[in-house]
């Protein structure tokens, strides 16, 4: 039923170019001149060619398509600065798969694996932890990878990320700082997770530098959705002494917890404080708009994809950098 | 620089079984008793080793990794479907890989192209409207597609979707028969676009069906963003006479005009209705809510799942589906 593939050859004579000229248009157009590659770009087209890419990967050393793997496509958490990381690689012609992991780490390593067999150049990993394992296999397929929305200088890869636990810390130094004494966290499930880790410790830290007790921190940890918040911030509020403060882990985990303050009757910020963390565009839509923490969503994303690609054509070994966060202070804390 | 990478042979002497027993563990493990295929996994992470997947291919027909390409990543439009889609994929054994084109067609285009030659068994699209030669392509390279987010009985290739026109004939209809005599639209960019195209037709044929002129609408097409929709209902309320009803081509527009009509001081209902398309988190959080068009993007994302997998693996030539949207009437529409 399969009708035999067009070659490169076909290709070649439909255009009357070299073989060598119709490989050079696939992985490395920037070398032949337009009138050139429009030949060839047309007879590929005409003929339906798909590059035998295991020829075209040793023949260019690399395939032009990275892969990312994110915790969810739901919600827009990391739309943003995949969006840049994307746009970043398009303008130096790679292309960019994206997989989506639920937050399991044995989905994850499926989809590494999946990437690498599909030929990925270079991976784009959220957070650095996970299986030593697979950093391990990583080198051993020599395909480079690349850590963000985290930073760690000492990692397993480079990162290009921001400090989850110093935006964290500075967020609850402010509410601290506004005189709230009794603070609870909404936070994201901590296991597999460092950047939710990270978050939490950054809150018991700055509790205990002002002489708060850390263990007085009622925490729930949950999914990192609109209606988890919901629930938690109920049930929060159900405990005594009631918290005056608390803090998100993401801005879905704050605008859900709002949603339940107004069906409970309780002003924000007058009878309880609320604060998120990733100024996703809700932040600043509901009412009362939304202290949180600003993550340069677009910055990361374009230096990921400028450092992946120097990683994978060789040009760097992979250096990290870290991003600054800044705290964004509107109604919602008093 | 590149270690010889490791053969099915050493994976098959470490695991102690047949190269064809790790074949199929690979390919068709569903056919192999658990103890063997932890056996030959485990070989297999501890060797690194990346199935030849040309050869693997041949011996299975198919690289168990569906394709979907998608106009944006940002703003979690297409987040729900997918997460659907690829929670049904992953229970059957495949892999998702997603591609963002940015609504360009000429970017989707190559995305194709690049998902093919990764060795995608099955592509998911996002409506109907593109070059027919990609459809050629796609037949010639055996390579399934499916739509989904439209709906066309007669298309290229089978779709899974909902009808975008009589979704919008529906909502405009509701605002005619409260008496709203004077309407505005505020649509996604209509070229290269059929679903943006189908509901702005929906509005002007409700029109004409109520005795309205069609050409009496106002429209503004624009990006499909909440800053859009602030910009575009701005110049909306601008003009004269104004209009008392402003459909929105989908939430983040409506929320955008939303924004736009507070700082304005117009007040919704009161002064000027709105309404929205795709019934996101964000149409229930907004103070007034949102009247909006519900999609069932989870059912969806599960029916293409479904029907993709049948057209890969032979048991089903590929048919179409017509899901059904509902409208959701909250407190922005009097």
């Amino acid at each position: 039923m399969v009708k035999p593939a067009p070659t490169l050859d076909d290709v070649a004579k439909m255009a009357g170019v070299s073989t060598a000229t119709v490989s050079r248009c696939l992985n490395e157009p920037g070398k032949v001149i337009e009138t050139t590659r429009d030949k060839v770009m047309k007879a590929v087209d005409a003929l339906g060619y798909t590059p035998n890419f295991a020829a075209r990967v040793m023949a260019a050393k690399r395939s032009f398509t990275i892969g990312a793997i994110v915790p969810t496509l739901d919600n827009a958490i990391f739309a943003k600065g995949l969006q840049a990381f994307q746009e970043a690689l398009h303008s130096r012609g790679y292309t960019l798969l994206v997989s989506s992991s639920a937050y399991k780490p044995v989905v994850e390593k499926e989809q590494i694996r999946t990437l690498v067999a599909r030929g990925a150049d270079g991976l784009l990993l959220i957070g650095y932890e996970r299986e030593d394992q697979i950093y391990t296999y990583l080198a051993q397929q020599n395909v480079p990878a690349l850590v963000a929305w985290a930073f760690d200088a000492n990692g397993p890869v480079p990162s290009v990320g921001f400090d989850n636990h110093a935006a964290m810390y500075a967020m609850a130094t402010e509410a601290i700082d506004r005189g709230h004494r009794r603070l609870a966290m909404i936070s994201g499930a901590c296991t597999g997770n460092d950047r939710a880790q990270r978050r939490l410790d950054g809150v018991k830290d700055a509790m205990a530098a002002r002489g708060l007790s850390p263990d007085a921190l009622a925490v729930i940890e949950t999914a990192y959705t609109i209606e988890a918040g919901e629930a938690a911030f109920a049930r929060l509020m159900a405990r005594t002494p009631r918290a005056t403060a608390v803090i998100c882990g993401n801005d879905l985990l704050a605008v859900g917890a709002l949603q339940t303050a107004k069906s409970l009757g309780l002003d924000v910020p007058g009878d309880v404080s609320l604060t998120g963390f990733d100024d996703m565009e809700l932040a600043r839509i509901v009412h009362p708009t939304l202290t949180t923490v600003a993550v340069p969503h677009r910055e990361m994303g374009q230096t990921a994809a400028d450092e992946l690609i120097a990683m994978v054509e060789g040009s760097s070994p992979g250096r990290s950098r870290l991003l600054e966060t800044r705290l964004v202070l509107r109604a919602s804390l008093a």
